[in-house]
């Protein structure tokens, strides 16, 4: 019986060993590399870094957008680096909009879990794909593509957003535009917008130039 | 302004002949490619192929495992194919119980929508992650690793599985071992599991040999 | 010497018959998969497949943004069909722009040619990177952000676009938002622009709603 | 002629710093990626590192499966890191199994040298793929899923399989059910297997719980 | 026990329904898309896709570089198509050859099973790793560079290449300049030979122009 | 409006955190992965990291193939670690050539800017796709297959070769050949070169053995 024990044992080592690269749980304070976070090692690694209970409770929407988007990407959930997958939550007060935006490195999925979602995104050749949605209902948004989400019922609305990338990334139209310190010249000249327009959203959005 | 116009349409040829590729919409009676399904033509394309309301309803949840797994996978929902993200719907009655299961070709996120889900997977080097998962939480498994939920809460609860991938397949252990025409001799010897617990589970699921 | 043939023609055959994948040049009138074209009879294909003259000349540059963009992507060279690879030329007349637009599939690297441009692009994080370009200086654009380019010297110039994909799409921030249908509410919504603009910009570009 | 040799060396010196990435052997000890593991510099690089004698000899088959199975994996065999094949050596004595498990990572072909095996694989669909193989024969068993091997000649067997990752993972299904410390209830509660029975092969194993 | 039949009924059901893209077994007479060959629908697929006794007996050596290559690639074991991996024999009779060559597609993993093969490779960076390998050595060669099996030992000797790709490719140097019509003086200038060696060599392998 | 601006910046705040891995600026100096050079801290990322002025000028081509090949690859041009894209020029003096070679780990498409440049690739089927290019003619070489470049105007000529990868490797036939330390006797034996070709191109190329 001991002989055997030591045999598994053996057989123990072995599979243990073979074991690598099962998951990446990233080690945010190390560099990254372009596949992501280096990895913490296994020996550290807990059930607590593939849990998360970030999204339980609502984002605060008392905000200009009446809206609130609470991400679960690599640098927020560990336990994705190199997985291919995250999430996050979004929060729509009544009259909320989740501005214009896109995801620079993965597609999204959108679960409706609470209330009524106007969805769309544009296409390349310009076509316009809406739709509302109510609690159940699902909606994909190819990757890179302009989307847009806003409350449609009324009532606070949530949904949950997965992504087919650990760092899918995240870029708002307004902000890339606005909130920053690209001239307004330059925005007008490579948007078409009137100056009066670019000078006041800027203002608003804490941008300079 | 005639002129323009003309102009103007140039560039929107151009813009929707360079499109090709934003996504590729399975077109399920053709034949399918390592990549995945063939694309439906772009021009029959409408927005009912990104939404499915499929999710809507609990699956129902009389039988002997007392839950139901519903999945929006490529062949299901069409509009994912090629987009790396696809989503299943878990409903667990009190006691109910997703059995042990891998996604061969991708990982999953699970997010628990209501009530409460004991869930865990084991890693290569053989180590257990479990935990029990209320509203709002959410817990990744990395791809091809076996993993279950299970009601933990004694009420109905619903959780959304996000998948890494628009197929991720899906192999249930004990559809696997007992529910085909696998020898039981060989089940035995490749599992070590008794010759009358074989024979009684492959009676109950429908297995021969 | 003849046995020596028919062995050496037996390695040919062996070699020929080995040798596919090494190219898909594209059957444009064929279903398209997640991961391109399907792939002509590689007996039909001739150099002719992997060259092309499409790029020699300049492009019309008499219209509203006085520049052209002259795609040569898998759907006008289908040699670089599954490559990863692909090309454009821009055409910018003094006052020349490109207006802000993204890749929704792939990053870009531009070579100027002629002339002097300004190019820029917005990060994730709304920080700014703009340069002015001359002639043989390169600058690349990460995957999916908003970018543009404007002619900065007043003379006609030129550049060219790498992609890192055979179909890495465009979308015109403009034709995005005000050359199609999404109705004039919503993009006043999700982008936070005032309804005059937006009606306006829908007036000269085609759009409606 | 000096001239030339320092021309000549100049090209070198451009070649040289040009190739970097041919292969990236692992650094064991460094901090892993998504991707694998860190390169070890190319300046320490030597051809030991790209030849391994480790599966001249037989594992030891005197254990409780008669089989051995002895992984070139990226952290036995450091040249394969990042090149996306690996190779295992499997020994299978009269009676030899190599039990019901998954490679999470990668998909397995396999060779047989030496006697005869029987080998097998279960499809998502619950389909069986079986078959006995002779010196010279080889089979695939796709990516994730549940598979075996075992001796079907009498004769000490030998097998190479190699995978389509250097990282591809193992997951044996007796090891992960049994030989942890996931709770039997837990076990019986996803198989449907009876108590006394996952008791006991718990206490063959190891397992606790 | 009719109805918990009809209930297992509708899992299986589910469960094959999902089962999509576990494999992609090669239809080879249907169009080849980038990623592959198209797939043999799953109701047609047995287990001898999976199987191939090709490599039991030896390649005729009787030829000009006393060697045969035998490859299983995708074109000739369609079950490895979609799956990233294949596997080649090589019989080198005593004074046997595999030419200098490279696969542009995949990397390639060497398993010496008879005698004794001097193989090397050289890097982008010029380096040349060369060794001499015996029966049970293995030796991994890096995607895309020039590399070579010699016979070492005066004796037939057998190896098995696998490959991180379904359809590696095979690019013989000899043959990719003088076995076709490639002109001798654009081979002259671009390989610096001398005409004399270069029309010879064109004469013995077949090559024209 | 404080108040508005508070909430502002923590969207701010957000959007910066969600934006990791827009980019990944090779740190040229950590140790790699196999996806490339570890990522520059993005707070010391600057548009210079994006830009490189180093293609402005030619090349010397005053050496023995009259020829220069100036890469950017993300060992020369950090900014595109990681983005699947890099770029070369090539200048050609008359009579100048950029000798037989492949690119282990991408494709190239090529660009002619000035002059007249004979291009050509062949095979893994050992067919010969040759074509003369002018000014503004592109042309593309799929994945690890020989081809080169050659004046063919007698004027200085110029072109432009973007890559699929940050990282495509270069190996250069005659280097890899007769430009190191593999033995006269393996050159010969594995290319079928007379013995005196193969020693005299080792002394010109500076090769030993």
């Amino acid at each position: 019986m001991i002989h055997i024990l030591l045999i598994i044992s053996s057989l123990f080592t072995f599979s243990a060993h073979a074991a690598v690269q099962d998951f990446c749980v990233a080690d945010l304070l190390a560099p990254e590399s372009p596949a992501g976070f280096a990895c913490k090692p296994a020996a550290n690694v807990t059930v607590d870094d593939f849990v998360s209970t970030g999204l339980r409770l609502a984002g605060a929407t008392d905000n200009i957008i009446k809206a609130a988007v609470t991400p679960e990407f690599a640098a927020q959930f560990p336990g994705v680096n190199g997985l291919g997958i995250s999430i996050a939550r979004l929060d729509l007060a009544p009259g909320g909009v989740v501005p214009m935006h896109t995801h620079p490195g993965g597609s999204e999925l959108l679960l409706v879990t609470q209330g009524f979602i106007k969805a769309g995104f544009i296409s390349s050749a310009n076509t316009v794909y809406v739709k509302t949605l109510q609690k159940g209902d699902i909606m994909v948004f190819p990757q890179g593509l302009l989307h847009f989400q806003v409350n449609a019922g009324g009532v606070a609305s949530v949904a949950f957003a997965s992504f087919s990338s650990a760092t899918p990334g995240l870029q708002i139209l307004d902000f890339a535009l606005f909130a920053n310190d690209l001239p307004s010249s330059l925005v007008e000249t490579t948007t078409f917008l009137p100056d009066e327009v670019v000078k006041k959203l800027k203002a608003v959005l804490g941008g300079t130039g």
